[in-house]
């Protein structure tokens, strides 16, 4: 069965709709059922910044099977005025029109309608601006699709995978927020994203928080108080699970393929490994909710929005990762 | 003036010795003085691990010039029995020798008998069981030269520097360590010696320590607080420094070589960077000693000794930069 991928363009202001122009055009994307969601304008914008047409045909999804559309289905929705977009500038207007895209996307995914979303980068400011009421996009559409447990980001380049122990929290404060039920949620959903994403045993290798690992406990003894059970734990309930490694090497075995993820122990731990590893065609997937939803990890890009000169490689993987998350899932589900 | 180099093997137990052997074979050690220094039998081993011949002519370096001598010459001093090398292993007797070569080459230097030294690497352990006496060789080689300014380990691969203001701490740790001055030490000492290897005007930047640079205060303080007054108080001593940038992208300016070092807040955080931009080609300079002291930036790899498998690389680096920065620093002195 053909995934049907909903797709919205991101922050009105940014690279997105250039983006979803570049995919577009790419002949790889003939292998799913693609439904635009969002204001015809703002997906016309990005075409003339790319330099590229394609067809959009309006449709109201909720009510008409979008397949059959010829060119791309476009399901309209008036988030934004042509003349509130203002390129490479974070507004409350861009911020509004991206919750609300997102709103109609999660609805139509809760409504079976579409399999899976991709969107384009969102900007942070804008998005609290708009009044998001959330720490982030992740947490928004968890409350919107009433999700209560654990969810993560999850980071992936070139099959190589890492969640988060602790995120946006201050350095100071990571060591205290490590324990063991952190470190077993961040493992087990890093496990299960991997099994929805086709690994049918997932390799997961666990970062040291302190550096040489402690040294023995010479500096710091987390790795023995804490991530060290943890690890026993995990591997007792079967999973392919060892570490802790030195965070300084343990990104080598990623990079050498002898392990599938790693789970980090704190944001820079794993992003300053993922961003030199291939900063363009990074991919962020929103983990523990109940639909694939990607992204590319990179962001708005202010600095060359509307200049035509945005690269669509992590576009590319997030819808690739996208439609082949859903259609095992779908496997999954028929399974 | 040709540079003259000694040269120590590193731990009997390791990979040093073998390192030692497939270096004097490379076509490139012409352009220096070598003086070997230490036990014959240490030097061989490595010349029959490696599969390599070469040929040595023992010297008395104090009281003879060894750059005459044919093949290369060897200081030798007794500081391990053949039947006490066991390898891959840490042992009080291999730390001894470690530390006896040491002294003698620190001795040879301070009389202007060998103008830098490239060694081998050392373990921890045996330097510990032998009683080292010190946290680490940097520091115990400050001590015998008498340095008693600040000190530390730079990292160096493909041109691209590292150094730390925080090195072994526990992570919790790191954010009470960190301070203006301990920030403009590691800069200044980042600036000297990178003057010293030939750069007229290094470019310096300084990484942030909170994720996405603390954003605005929210994940931290320490940026605003403490590392961004320092960049302005070095920036306003002429230094080209910059930052702070956020640690998942700082590196990318040096992978593009938009700069030539960073100033790293703790161990991993340049650590990861450096060993996935180049494991087997990274060095390591002890920083602040009168003289260039060079080695790889690996280890005794207890894994792969006595296997002949050592890959060369990162020794071959180690003796490049310890030659360009001793004709650096004869220039200097000349000028």
């Amino acid at each position: 069965m053909t995934v049907k991928l909903g797709i919205i363009p991101g922050d009105p202001s940014g690279i997105g709709p250039e983006l979803t122009a570049h995919l577009l055009r790419q002949e790889r994307v003939a292998h799913a059922d693609i439904l635009l969601i969002g204001d015809a304008h703002v997906f016309r914008l990005g075409q003339e910044q790319a330099g590229i047409r394609y067809e959009m045909n309006v449709v109201d999804a909720t009510t008409r099977d979008f397949s059959s559309i010829p060119g791309f289905a476009l399901h309209q929705i008036k988030t934004i005025s042509p003349e509130d977009v203002e390129i490479a500038q974070s507004t409350p207007a861009s911020g509004h029109s991206v919750l609300r895209t997102l709103d109609t996307a999660l609805q139509l995914a809760s409504d079976g309608i579409i399999d899976a979303i991709l969107f384009g980068p969102f900007n942070k400011s804008s998005m609290h601006l708009a009044g998001i009421g959330h720490a982030d996009e992740l947490h928004y559409m968890a409350d919107k699709l009433g999700v209560e447990d654990y969810v993560s980001e999850l980071n992936t380049l070139d099959g190589m995978w890492t969640s988060r122990v602790t995120s946006h929290v201050a350095l100071k404060d990571v060591a205290a927020a490590i324990s063991i039920d952190r470190i077993a949620q961040a493992t087990k959903l890093i496990d299960r994203t991997l099994r929805r994403a086709g690994y049918s045993r997932p390799r997961i290798t666990v970062a040291a928080l302190n550096p040489h690992a402690g040294d023995g406990g010479n500096f710091g003894r987390e790795e023995i108080e804490v991530i060290e059970p943890a690890v026993r734990m995990m591997a007792a309930e079967q999973m392919a699970v060892d570490g802790p490694f030195p965070s300084d090497t343990v990104f080598l075995k990623l990079k050498r393929g002898e392990r599938d993820a790693v789970v980090t122990m704190y944001h820079d731990q794993g992003q300053i490994a993922l961003k030199l590893l291939g900063f363009e065609r990074g991919v962020t997937v929103q983990g523990g909710l109940p639909i694939p939803v990607t992204t590319p990890a990179h962001g708005t890009a202010f600095d060359i929005a509307g200049t035509g000169r945005a690269d669509c490689g992590a576009m590319l993987a997030a819808f690739n990762l996208a439609c082949r998350m859903a259609g095992d899932w779908q496997k999954e589900e028929g399974a």
